[in-house]
């Protein structure tokens, strides 16, 4: 592997006052929690920090659990309508942590608002709500980000740089898998409710497949997709499988299940290009294998690289956990809001968001019409 | 894992004469060389062998290559004419180890002149000529059998056992990918070209894949797919790449590929059911991962089960090799042959050969339509 | 496996005031990041901690750069003299992740005055040292704690109860290597200075294994050991090399060196009883190999399991990194000191910093003089 | 990876008449089979062969079962008195396959009547034993071999080869362990019996360590080790543990026992250089790790290589298994004896079975005497 020329991310090392950024919080679940860690610890990781995170505000329905998760993560305050957060002056950033339901009229509120934003994935429910919600948080002017918070392992930034660097040559395969084993899990779950989710599988395994694919290969032409729903009754997909073709002439596929058993979180790719290929599995994430030419599959252990998410964490060998990538993402938006830079291509914008969705529906068209079909974005 | 229960292989000890059984065989390049390798092995490994088989007569169009050919391997006679083969009444047995275009005429030949048969896969360069060879071979009524060595993986055995025993539960994923490396090799060589191998990674590596899944999983329903040929000017794909859905519901992904730096004969396939997981790897092939229920995966070194094919190699953890499957495929043929009973299930058919080329004019008819294909026995 | 019954930890849902704790530390090197990030992190992660700490003060000898960690990890105060800390009545834990050399005179001052302690490992430079302050410190009455995090491990936790559940049988085998690739290193470091270090390998990485050893196994009996400096002029080993017996009949090897390329962090272990075996690589810390009988060894993903330190963190399959050790093993301090319960066994004591410090000395001992050695406890 | 540079086997392409060998073994059991196969698949895989085994004569206690298994294996006689074989003129290579008691006394008779011989590991019961053995064989003027045939694993040649270019630098750490679970097997079995087997553990698993440690790192010089029996009444070491110092200065570790539930059949050994390391483990007998430095480990799929013992079997990523070191071994023998070359260094000579029982008997010592012992070569 030659070298990979990793710029570092800028560090001010001013000693002066770091200026602060007040944050809005909407959610206090699973991924509530992922984003409260991240701006509660990136300060003192990645010291100094490009902005100090106020936790200012945080938004649920449940007066009493959003008062307990306040009280936990140090927020200044707790609301139970979102829109307090909207007209609150004191927040310039507004993260939306909630469920797929929530991720479009408040993430545009915001906007309109004038706030920066960082929605969860997928964006929206399908790729018209995604599109509405780009555009018109677009038009508003701040920044955005859809949290596709895979791109800031260090391994997928890792395998971007060999890519851009050309060491793999023309890229001709995209193989990758988002295998879970929940999908009998019984009860009302929102995420097995067509009108809460948008869909199963597909926009919640499979967009994460579809954004690291297109971030590292390239802009998907058409699809040839099956889904299938295991549980009768249940009117969202439990499993996709699609044949893929990139407009750069590679071709490959990509699957999502939540039915494989043994699979906690068994999300793994693998990119072949004409002078080597690149292999990955997200339970191994401190890990990136690498053929260079046909030499063979090397680990390598990415905390060993000049790695700009490495400066932050431990010596080499001491592995990250999986929150991190939500320290590196919304250390990339910061900074991003600092700077007035580009939060693209590093970081995935809402517009990315939409495209992910896009090819979501893709999928369901050919799955429905059981016909290959053109990703057309609007 | 409950006792799989596998039944041995008959071994008759009487210690009296063992009958033998001429053989002669078409071929004498890389399957020429492992399918003596398994005659000349088979009979003290199996001991004693259901048939003591007989080299008589090797045929190929290089004389001096296949007299070669006839010293190094032990055959009794060398031709350069497959017609003397078959109208030598020594020959009981008519082992088809040539190139793809040359499996179908000669094979029905050797039959129709009453020898059993064993024929290297694809069977025929499409399903038609697949079709009439199975249909002409089976009203011959000998034996007849298709290289489909990979059923003969003690790890694949050991698969169908745990799926047959309910162990696996409801199947629902099956996905296989059959990756090589060697496709930009230049020169002509006539898995290249269409006329003489009929189809390239298809035939060549997905046939495998989708036998196994057949053998393993079930009938495949439909298929949507896409191929792929990289380089400029070559008549047959260098990859195929399909989303497929068996008559039981299962439903997942075969591919194919020369075109994968790393990859040297990488075949692998995971099953998922409701109550655990299987997973393979032919580059580790003494090995097989088993989730019983969510587990987690345990690497059963199939060497150490109690195996049909084990008995007669060595001590668990001594490792067994790629050209066994050979010796267990021709002991399997030759047991088939002396008791009069079916090569089916566990060895595959001409029938089977022609499935899995339907199979793969499936594939092709939907890459070629872009729409999503039954697959339409005749 | 059978149900290995951990009791969780108690989480008083009470809702009222978390009572505080103030804390002192000493060092703001790679110990004190580690540190720091544990008590920022663990009160939102374990929520309620069971205290809340508070961070009061931090000491160290460069006046700028203890300032800009006091700033940078929110201590309220940066003194350059550790006696400060030591005479501050707002601290009750006093935190010494400073040097080797300034672990015993610290810690044995913070104690007296009536501050608990956690000292970093390994306690003292050599037996006689850690013996003097395990037993100064432990007439002073106040909880104390040896920062052996590795014990925190999600994997290690699980296979003492494996171990203790009698699911091993007796325990034959241990053998544990800690390999490290960059003893080469040149330049003044103190890590290879015996006055500042006391040892090498043997105290830095040995000592990790030793200490597991100890909590999973048992007492060491005697040892067989030889030692290597591989750098001319360097007054500590760069390898140490064991066989050893332990009390209870089990037998195996200890293995440190920081001269093994390739190897970044690589702690392995493996225990071998009658019953079955485990196995584990700190470089792929979320999984835990394990082999009920004779069965194989299966991937427990530590994330899967119902465990007292996963509650903390995410769903199964997302996995944990290696400072989360840290944040176990301050919350089980903590609980200690508020419940007023014991840090052992599953915290090292002083005390288990001094067995493991004479263990190393038995293994210098040994080397030095050729013949095995008994571990004589004083 | 530079060109390691192999020298392919000479075959000489004449087409002449192959000059032909008679061969007389002693044992038909488990080294029985495996060397019968060798003789019997090595004249076609690797064509020509440099001699052509004719299997003469087979020895055994048991009249019936020494004639099945001549019947078997194709020998033209079966004699239940190894001194027949001796004395039979047709017979120049006399395989010693039989037992460790009777592996002196019918070695040196056969050497001495001019036939050149191959003895199986352990050469004798004890180092006495063996010297005598290799001593008088030497004098007699034959080619003669001890049966390690772990040298003949390509991953372990290709070792070799990298070594012997310097690629790894100063070698600094082996470490070796062979680890199998049958030990507590009940039963008169003579392997737990001292008088018939010598050692336990240690001369049936722990002398392959020993031989290969000296053929890749060097010789030992010295030993600080530990023996242990688990099982009481047991005569022979269940398991040896032992820090080993090599003369060129690398230390490590060599272990090996039959009481590791899990490990069937787990032979792996580690060297670290300080420019590389190499890592190997049995059950994966067709992969070997390679760090290049510190780049972490590749797979190197020993097949893909321009190796010496590959042109014989089948193309990269075809698997071989265990037998064939067998076949890689006698071929070199039968080279050495038809060209009168040296069979050192790639081949293990009696002496080598010699000084690893001197190691060995080292070992024994130190156990037993508490002291580290020199390995003292007479």
């Amino acid at each position: 592997m030659s070298e990979v020329g990793f710029t570092t991310m800028g560090k001010a090392a001013n000693g002066g006052e770091i200026e602060t950024i007040g944050v809005g919080m909407l959610g206090y679940a699973f991924m509530g929690k992922a984003h409260s860690n991240a701006y509660k610890t990136l300060p003192y990781m990645a010291w100094p920090p490009p902005l100090m995170p106020l936790l200012v505000s945080i938004a649920g329905r449940n007066e009493e659990a959003v008062a307990e998760a306040a009280r936990r993560y140090g927020f200044s305050e707790a609301v139970t309508d979102w829109k307090a957060i909207v007209a609150d002056d004191r927040v310039r950033l507004f993260d939306n942590s909630g469920p797929n339901a929530l991720h479009s009229e408040p993430t545009i509120a915001a906007a309109e608002a004038g706030k920066h934003v960082i929605c969860e994935k997928p964006l929206g429910r399908d790729a018209a709500e995604s599109y509405e919600t780009w555009q018109r948080v677009q038009a508003a002017g701040v920044k955005h980000m859809c949290a596709f918070n895979y791109r800031f392992l260090p391994a997928v930034r890792l395998a971007r740089q060999i890519i851009e660097s050309g060491e793999l040559g023309e890229l001709q395969h995209f193989r990758g898998a988002y295998l879970q084993e929940w999908g009998t899990t019984e009860g009302e779950i929102w995420r097995f409710n067509k009108a809460e989710a948008g869909s199963g599988a597909l926009g919640d395994l499979a967009a994460h497949v579809i954004d690291l694919s297109r971030y590292l290969v390239g802009e998907i032409g058409d699809v040839a997709a099956m889904t299938q729903t295991f549980i009768a009754g249940r009117d969202v997909d439990d499993a996709v499988e699609s044949a893929v073709r990139f407009e750069n002439g590679a071709v490959g596929t990509i699957e999502a299940s939540r039915f494989c058993q043994g699979r906690k979180n068994h999300f793994t790719w693998e990119i072949n290009g004409s002078k080597g290929s690149l292999a990955f599995d997200l339970e191994r994430l401190n890990e990136l294998q690498y053929s260079e030419g046909n030499a063979g599959f090397r680990t390598v252990l990415v905390s060993e690289a000049d790695h700009p998410f490495w400066e932050f964490w431990w010596p080499q060998g001491h592995m990250i956990g999986w929150e991190h990538t939500f320290v590196h993402e919304i250390h990339h938006l910061l900074t991003a809001i600092r700077d007035d830079t580009d939060v693209a291509p590093h970081g995935a914008t809402l517009e990315d968001g939409y495209r992910a969705a896009e090819v979501c529906d893709a999928m369901l068209r050919s799955a429905q019409r059981g016909a290959r079909e053109k990703v057309n974005y609007r």
